[in-house]
């Protein structure tokens, strides 16, 4: 998709289910990522924008549910997409301490694109999760902006970055750069294929445990960098305990029910473990799964309202396709991601720059 | 407590069990409650703060539980404490379309008191509730701003005002004012007593299913509406469909657990019904608990804590005392609400002004 | 229906919502019911066994969901009926201490049926829910036997009787003669009428507590159980902590989906607290919510199925008459009940011998 | 322990945490295992009983929490075990169309060392695990019988069977012979070593996914199983699909709130995970949690019980515990489990038939 090698670039195949075109979320048709980077100095951090459909959200709802892996996190809109399994805002991602900042720039989105909202009809339901990247990042500075958001959401497209990009600008992955990274699958259905693609906000886990591919490499970086006096970087208190978090995005146009849906987001925790994660208390882990094919209609007219959604057997399939695409997107976050110097001269290193050792 | 007439200044006693001092949310030792109420013209909306004690919240935080009665809502820090089972901050009411505003506020204003937070430690889970006030409040036009949170923290207090004012300046209930409303009961454990507090900030209901401790005045002060003429008033669209919700907040001296407190907030349920809710779709219902009595240290350095519960098996008075206490807190949110005139000249009725008539 | 009189025989009507043609559960087309009544001395206890449909439940599965009122209860089969969304057995209701034997004769009724069930498919999940008759039932003697599964499926029809007869033979409300009682609703719904039935098995409460229509009626009776000398009957430990528990089971025609059957499921806590409840400890109340419109098919060959459900926006009708037929259905079972004497003496009253004294 | 040789006996040592004494559930002091294995011919069975301590169960209650990883099962008595975060009875594992002969049996066992029980206080809520052992085993034929529950409790001891014995006699992991397995870790807090201990009741995977320690061998072994032509075995259509199950119990002896079990329940996912597991959809995935550190009394008499719970901020050294020992605990089932033939001639090879070529 863009340019940044990825992990398959270096002959490292996740899984058996086939890819979609690119390998990324956007291959579900329709499906489009934005973002906004702010990296200069102790600022390393921005804003990464979702876009389900280029419709009108609020008016065509997305069928959606959340499976919280680990809630020691802030995302705020999960109350009411569990109850009403839908998703009528873009999904935004920032850091943790600008969540509110990010709640308000959405609004102010919505409010300019929906005239009706809060005065012909109720109020909307924005969607904003985060992880706390805090060790690049100078975050108690407050430097997204509200206006960030509708700038995410306008530069929104099918191709997009990943690494230290948007939301994950800042963010650090087993003790290396992290950040935004996806993969996709494709599922074969009554002679249609389908697509499955998620995205990641990687930013959780300990060096030591970080395993590629089924293989537990995590010391033998540590000692790569032992060798080349790279743990020389300031350690701050903060490097010594777990405050990661990882947010999994998932989304496909496979007809689903919200339940069918909350099923699939479970199945990413499968995904984290094999990157060698055990899903460390202070991380927030958080998977959310939205579908585009049943759109539900703010002002639906009909009383009886028709639905798909697959057959229930044939799930083994999405399982694996979200546990293989979820693997896949967490090594794609780390390899794309560059070398980052950000606050207090803390550094979060590249895999690529001890790929070539391992493989 | 305040000087405004409340429910049992007419005589209408709810339930059996005895009042704390106050009959108020902040007859809980060290519980305190601000206000900042914006109500001029077509703005009619504000911010209610309750701080659970005197200390450091993000240091000494209480444990505590909610239950989501009907999740049409956007109450922000949920996910946090439900894993946790602990609330950090204070607790902030304010309208549906400010929550990000009133967020990035208090985030601002935990910063400020906790140097450490974001640099040497983790950071921090804001809980945020809201009910739509959009009937009487200019709802789009923003008018709360961050600032608003620091000032309803310090002007917190035991006395506080109930009814339009704070997050409740511009709320609606079973088609009269709502906003603000509290009430308490005693509990006798173990020759001690102990105090359960309940604060509402009430947005819920339509007129006809309106029940003043067990009966179904609604209907009655509808005709007395339509005989005053006071129908005329311009009904938007909005009016027709409910589109409100509730927030309970339950306070307790109780040595509890944080599922402990769980089954406490859901019998605020009991207390909705019992004034004619029926729990209606667009309504946002949550119920949060929190005890003072067992405070989780951030910095604890024991790797073995000592706590106290409570023996459930006397959890059968409790129980009561959250429903009572909800019951009649919405009354006097009802009853301590002036009749308010909002944007477009809606209009909601206070109770009292039906109240001689119903006696 | 029956013959039994019924609270609208004695001009008690509870709320506005029109009733199906019966006013009970069996007004849901194809949804039949069958009770076997053990009741000799001290021997009070049975079985009650609610039918889905005509057809081959397990072939034929219902979309289903559950709601844990207050989880201090034993009710088998809803680990995977909350998984699934689909129930794809009878339901049956007995007493706690007989889950197992009933579970037992389930699983046997279902194998007799479908020869493939543990040989060529997988298993099947029985849904067994219970309340402890313990007061008039000598439950440790389990007399209830899998045979009387069978028996109850057998005698399964559109009219049944209510009060103390199948489960509700030994049950206990209100410190009155509870049971079985029923109640339902029509929905008008795109030029189409749709039924909400519930069907009640009510052994909780405490007699202050028993309100009747709005009225706290419950003290009065206690007043006339002491003028007639009531009282005497011997008062077991037992009798003096509220150690009931109430299952609600709600059935509908309505295309509804499992995350709407179970907004509809959580209603039913509404009518329960309009008959006094405030959901006390020792009560396991269960509400599972079941429409008959959208079978998920054991065998489904289309990888891609098309469903109905309900517009959202219409809910609210139905959240009315599942409060409504909850309160109603409650009411029946008391009426119904004739009054019972079981193990050691122990006596529960008819409701219908103070109703006279009450109206 | 036993005489059987475990996985560490190959030289494959799972993560790095320390073991218990013999890395067993049972290294937590007091808790016992107890099997009745039913294995002649085409029955393939059995019932397995953890004994948690050995004091009177119902009268000192473990707190207690449970995961449900995918809820395909048929698992009885969770939801009292959630609401009150206790478990008042032994929990037994069986086969799934024997839960209710095996209910029967544990309520008469509570019944008769329990007098009380139904007469003078409340009933009992018995815990009954499962997994589908149909493929070994003719499940429709009923052979578990009430008395082998007690038979169970009576044999149990510190040292017990893993591999096909218990309730693990007939089950299948991985398309190899699974059953039961176990394994521990210590944990050092405040001066003090503590015990985590998992059983596991293993029952699911598909053989090409099997992972050993990290390495993809399940299609090395299925090439093994070719060259041998073991694969001549009749294969049911029961077994091309997933139809599997694995139950996880968790036993410590650190003080523990309910809370802080389920967060370790959670954990269990990660073991599963890592030995190649997706959670496919047919696969009733139950983890349950208890500690023996902080009983509660059904007597109890005081209003206000001090208890224990551990330092959250300490938790990450047990989720890895969770995750190591589960991990390990399955390779233990697999590895002492002998080969099997079954019903209708199914085979099922156990993993030791292959080790050597896998070194």
């Amino acid at each position: 998709m863009n340019k940044q090698k990825r992990i398959r670039d270096y002959g490292i195949v996740i899984g058996h289910m086939p890819t979609g075109q690119n390998n990324a979320l956007t291959d579900v048709p329709g499906v489009r990522v934005g973002h906004v980077t702010l990296s200069r100095g102790a600022v390393q951090t921005g804003v990464t924008a979702i876009i389900p459909h280029s419709g009108n959200l609020f008016r065509d709802k997305m069928r959606a549910a959340v499976h919280v892996v680990n809630g020691f996190g802030k995302t705020a809109g999960l109350v009411q997409l569990e109850e009403l399994g839908t998703l009528e805002t873009p999904l935004l991602l920032t850091n943790t301490l600008s969540v509110g900042t990010v709640w308000e720039g959405l609004v102010r989105y919505m409010l300019d694109t929906n005239p009706e909202i809060g005065l012909t009809t109720g109020t909307v339901n924005p969607v904003v999760a985060e992880c706390n990247d805090g060790y690049l990042n100078a975050i108690r500075g407050g430097h997204v902006r509200p206006e960030h958001v509708a700038e995410a959401i306008r530069s929104a497209a099918a191709e997009f970055g990943e690494g230290a990009c948007g939301a994950g600008t800042g963010m650090s992955c087993y003790g290396l750069k992290g950040g935004i990274g996806s993969a996709s699958r494709r599922v074969s259905l009554q002679a249609r294929e389908y697509i499955l693609g998620v995205l990641v906000l990687a930013n959780f886990g300990r060096l030591p445990d970080f395993t590629l591919n089924g293989r537990r490499v995590g010391e033998r970086i540590e000692q790569l960098q032992r060798e080349r006096g790279e743990l020389s970087a300031i350690v701050t208190p903060l490097e010594n305990k777990e405050k990661g978090s990882v947010i999994i995005v998932i989304a496909t146009d496979i007809p689903a029910s919200e339940r069918q849906l909350q099923r699939l987001a479970r199945r990413a925790t499968i995904g984290l473990a094999r990157t060698g994660s055990f899903l460390g208390n202070g991380s927030g882990d958080i998977a959310m799964a939205f579908s585009t094919a049943n759109p539900v209609r703010h002002f639906e007219t009909e009383d009886i309202v028709v639905q798909q959604e697959f057959n229930e057997n044939r799930i083994d399939d999405l399982f694996r396709s979200v546990a293989e695409a979820t693997e896949e997107a967490v090594l794609n976050a780390l390899v794309c991601a560059e070398t980052t110097v950000g606050r207090d001269g803390n550094v979060r290193h590249s895999l690529r720059e001890y790929l070539e050792a391992l493989i």
